[in-house]
């Protein structure tokens, strides 16, 4: 079923992506409702409507300038349906709809681990992240990371010679810390920058979420070297274990805290990593790719939610995420007609629609 | 049952213990068979050769001096089957004949953690096991060490004011190493030194395991805090880990390889010990010490094998251990008589019986 898409789709695609209030849960849906992005456009300020608020498509002036920057710097966009997408990502649940990627694509499909870890890390760490990146290299995987400061850096660098991916919060040009300014230059030569976000955006904290998500998405084991407590390497860490990905972490001195957040881990259950060997046996106990858990509900497309069903379930929502089967009962509505009426919801801004089948108020 | 030896039977305890070839395993079964020491020192002789050789038993001279030894030092002789014999100890299987102690007896029947590890250690991890020491003593908890150099020297430091227990290879008086001495003397007097050996034997190699059973035996826990592989504290947890004691390891970097023989029980399933919460975490989940797997086969007291027998069963043994239970298969013999047999074989040099149950060639 994958397939390019051609211009035309292309650009519906990006338009949908980039218009206000559609994550990557809401694209999945409103794909699946009326079947192209194409027919989803025009669909879509008619449900924002009746979700409760009207909505601005992304202006198709706004697409044509991201097609032509992303052009402009030789990285190419590719959509969640199409071959070239890293099939590892597009079995996430759901995948993000598009990627822009620079570089050589054809390492996105390798079997590949991340090493990811403190931004202000300890010498031995980026020693030990640069020497682990090069055995897993010349063991036959692409290293992917983050490029920031410390571990990552030190990742990338150990796996240029074999084949690295660095996954951007920003766009694929965003290169963030300024010193990585050559080592982005080499990656994006001989490896691949990839990005979720338009090229031009600079990373914001709310873009690292997203960024973690696909570098555990395009990983089959993920590797913390250093960590603190609370950082955002246990975050990507825990994506992984979502993912179904092997997790390991690299112990350390209880006297160190930038080990508490790898100890943690290896406490909660993360394989204990002190080199590549570790990884390779962790690899070998894996039999391929967790089974994305892909909703299975049937279609959406014919559900046609009233405004009393919306707002019995506008007023079921919290912060606190639940899952929408959850609304179905409580509703004891059909399960089409209340997804439909949570994407117009969530295109209106009255709900978000999470990963896995969670619901919560945006 | 538990019940104080009145002075002829400590004498008789004593002798049977020193005499060559009575191993903890031998004592016990002769115990067994014989219902008291002074008939298993009659029996002994005959039995041995029975199983093909004369046997020497211990001097009463050296049982006498050996007594008057220890209370010069003001040491207790206590035999395992005596109510101040510490009761974890009793437990294992088979216990340790008798112990010489010296100081706080009392110490020894209290909640205890050991604390070992690297002789050659760094300052981090001899501060490190101080604190751990320090905690756990002031959260009621007795630490039990070896006195060498490094992580045990350091564990008893941090416990000196609340309490601590010194297991020695050599005698109670054996202060090993040198630099020990002033810690050694407050040990003593605020503590308690504890050893299988007479007082005056210096320790050699062999006396080790000996000590590093009772260490762990005294414990409910054992904490192993830097340590390279194929150390002596790794034995040590394996056999905490038989006798159903929790072990934890404390984690180190993958560069430090004082860190790669705690790494490794980590790996192996060692609970993740960054500090005093840690094994008060693990303490809280064990139920008491696991039941001691002692034989169960019936007495063996009326036993009488014959030299066919006892020589197929020599036959059978090799140096690869294995269990009397397959002798008793592989002879077709009953396993009284087959349990004889060995003990004869034992006190002739030409078995060893190991703890659980276990025979080889010695």
């Amino acid at each position: 079923m994958r397939q390019a898409l051609s211009e035309a789709e292309r650009r519906d695609w990006l338009r949908l992506a980039r218009t206000e209030n559609v994550g990557p849960v809401t694209f999945d849906q409103l794909l699946q409702r009326f079947g192209t992005a194409g027919k989803a456009l025009a669909g879509l300020p008619d449900l924002a409507r009746r979700g409760g608020r009207r909505i601005a498509l992304a202006s198709e002036a706004a697409v044509e300038k991201e097609l032509a920057d992303g052009a402009a710097l030789g990285a190419r966009l590719i959509a969640s349906c199409e071959p070239e997408f890293p099939q590892a990502v597009a079995a996430l649940d759901p995948p993000p709809p598009l990627i822009w990627a620079r570089g050589r694509v054809e390492l996105l499909d390798q079997p590949s681990v991340a090493i990811v870890g403190a931004r202000v890390a300890s010498a031995a760490g980026q020693r030990f992240a640069r020497g682990l990146a090069s055995e897993l290299g010349q063991s036959g995987h692409v290293i992917v990371s983050g490029l920031a400061r410390g571990i990552d850096g030190a990742a990338h660098e150990g796996a240029l010679p074999t084949g690295t991916v660095a996954v951007l919060g920003g766009g694929v040009d965003d290169i963030y810390p300024p010193e990585h300014r050559d080592l982005y230059a080499r990656i994006a030569e001989a490896g691949c920058v990839v990005s979720e976000s338009e090229p031009g955006r600079a990373a914001v904290a709310r873009d690292f979420p997203r960024r973690n998500r696909i570098i555990s998405g395009l990983s089959r084991a993920v590797v913390v070297v250093e960590a603190e407590l609370r950082s955002g390497s246990l975050i990507t860490a825990r994506l992984a274990a979502e993912q179904g990905r092997e997790v390991l972490a690299v112990p350390g001195s209880p006297l160190d805290p930038r080990a508490k957040g790898t100890n943690d881990l290896i406490r909660q259950g993360a394989a204990l990593c002190e080199g590549a060997e570790d990884v390779l046996r962790a690899l070998e106990g894996l039999r391929g790719f967790r089974e994305p858990e892909r909703g299975g509900h049937g279609g959406v497309a014919d559900a046609d939610p009233d405004d009393a069903l919306r707002a019995s379930i506008a007023a079921l929502l919290s912060p606190t995420p639940v899952s929408r089967d959850e609304i179905v009962r409580a509703t004891g509505a059909p399960a089409a007609a209340v997804y439909a009426a949570l994407v117009e919801l969530a295109l209106a801004g009255r709900a978000e629609l999470l990963p896995g089948g969670m619901v919560a108020t945006s």
